[in-house]
């Protein structure tokens, strides 16, 4: 399961725009607020098969969008590289103190961009 | 026009794959092979004015998707950071030659990711 909440996390923080607004409410009810579909069920006033019904639908909408735009294996290969770099840069003792600090600040502010 | 196609390119780039085959089709005649509406009606068996429509709608889902995801703003930041980081290693003649050409290397990789 927790593999699964990982896989939804991603999927949804990438795509979860382009979900209907019910899809996204039950995504986050489910997997970010660990309700049961049932608890879900009284809370959005649908039954507990529909609840199931939007969050299956919503999952394959979001495997579908990875699958045709490749967003995610694109921004984890991009993330390995760039943390490789980083800890190559760290690891040399012989880059001026001064230069290491202005790469690693610099670092800092590509890594919030992903 | 030249910044409406670099625009398309762009978005068509990142969500083409979420059009239908036909609005790819339409897309990559109209912004890639040059073809007229009438030539692409022609083609493609329709009238000007479906292929006027089918280019209408794709080009909105295409800024709909921008709108909602924001990755071309995410990307296109990202590349302005990791081309500045580029040319400050460039320029600083006091990094020992093997390390730079080793994070130039390492730069071209990541530059590919992009």
């Amino acid at each position: 399961m927790i593999d699964k909440v990982i896989e939804i996390g991603f999927l949804f923080d990438f795509y979860g725009k382009l979900l209907t607004n019910k899809q996204q409410d039950i995504i986050i009810l489910y997997y970010y607020e660990d309700l049961s579909l049932g608890e879900i069920a009284d809370k959005v006033n649908i039954s507990r098969q529909g609840v199931y019904d939007h969050l299956q639908r919503a999952e394959i909408s979001l495997r579908d969008y990875e699958r045709k735009l490749g967003l995610i294996a694109r921004y984890k290969k991009l993330k390995i590289e760039l943390e490789s770099l980083g800890r190559f840069i760290k690891s040399r003792d012989d880059i001026d103190k001064k230069i290491k600090r202005e790469l690693e600040t610099r670092f800092e502010e590509i890594s919030k961009l992903l």
